[in-house]
């Protein structure tokens, strides 16, 4: 069993260097708490609503940060940057990196309004890793609003889902019902990781949660404030994915 | 816009003529709060966890009653019972009655357990209705737990989902947090009627709902004690339909 860790905290828009220096210590304080992974917001490493990026390449130097803060800790990261894609234009990406080095690697498949689609190509794909013997699967905000992302996961035997996210208020209700359903209905532990106050125009929900595969809230963050939840991703599923009909969709 | 009533009663099993004499009077309570339709908790005719049932004609006596009640108070109404198939085998089946005529009827499709499975034969679709000027489609208990039978009716062109169940404690979870998600996630109404008492050895957990369009809990009833809901299906829906990515599931 994952003993999940998720960070809330504000943006600091386009201070990479800060952000991996907060990064680490969180990574630290995670540590403490014995959990495996750390999950952080949506585009960790920049900010998310900051007009247009420079893409950074996948194993660049902040990835190079990053291994070296999982090594350093031992515990994995799930952070989010602009990716450079070899055809010159920019994914919005989470990459999963464990005691150095890159296990998996997710990019954004559901654009939330112009805020994604004007800067970023959205991905094709839902794949499933392995991080210290557990099936995990990133997904990135808008993408757990939909039933069918989580649900591919799970199908492809994902017992963890780590979501990084920039929750909007009023949207708070994606954290109290949304990703509550997604573990419920797919026997799936969930680690949602959001911003709280404010960046740009933007004023973030907070409400970071991880929910157990038995749809159990196991840690629920406040609207505003810095957390760093740590939980154990355990609960009996429900029988759904048993009893689905998929011969009827 | 429907104007939508959800009653939540106890059981009353196997006393099919009370039971259709109880419906009367919810219906004529429906009709002076100006509801449209009326839903009741599932296989209601009969009650749910009451073994082995001899199957109906979906046009016998019992459909001659409902429909008299439609006629007589001006509330359509959702109903369900052992619907005998022409092969002898018996469905759980819904019906959708407005003023005196069968506007449509489904088969619950996904099997709760033995309760289900050692008596019904499921059935093998998601059809949408003409109700009023509304497309509405019925689901029964279990079924809404999966979220791939409410994104079918909404694809389908559904406004509005109509669904009798039989929820028992300890699935509390699901009224508060799945019924609330497919209806936020499909921008569509969902008025899911459940009993309130036990019936047999089932605890029923109560908790009827109206959920609108934009996830709003338009109603709740308590987990104990007969309640009639009515609401309006009302509020805006997220753009979760435009914006699904169809090419990746």
């Amino acid at each position: 069993m994952l003993r999940l860790a998720v960070w809330q905290c504000p943006s600091s828009p386009g201070d990479v260097a800060g952000n991996l220096a907060r990064l680490a210590d969180a990574a630290a304080r995670a540590a403490q708490g014995g959990a495996d992974v750390l999950v952080t917001p949506e585009m960790f490493v920049t900010g998310y609503d900051v007009g247009p990026v420079a893409g950074m390449a996948p194993d660049g130097e902040v990835f190079a940060a990053v291994a070296s803060i999982t090594r350093r800790t031992g515990v994995a990261i799930t952070y989010g940057f602009p990716e450079l894609l070899p055809d010159g234009r920019i994914a919005n990406t989470a990459q999963l990196v464990d005691d150095g080095r890159l296990v998996g690697a997710y990019r954004k498949t559901h654009m939330f309004g112009d805020l994604d689609s004007s800067r970023f190509v959205p991905g094709s794909g839902f794949p499933v890793f392995e991080l210290r013997g557990h099936r995990v699967g990133m997904l990135i905000c808008y993408d757990v609003e939909f039933p069918e992302t989580v649900r591919a996961l799970a199908l492809a035997g994902a017992a963890v889902v780590l979501a990084p996210t920039a929750n909007m208020v009023p949207f708070e209700l994606v954290s109290t019902v949304l990703v509550r359903a997604r573990a419920y209905e797919n026997g799936i532990a969930l680690a949602y990781a959001n911003y709280c106050g404010t960046e740009g125009a933007q004023v973030y929900a907070g409400l970071s949660t991880i929910c157990g595969p038995d749809g159990t809230v196991q840690a629920l963050a406040a609207a505003d404030g810095e957390a760093l939840l740590i939980a154990d991703a355990i609960g009996d599923p429900a029988p759904y994915l048993r009893d689905r009909r998929p011969d009827l969709y």
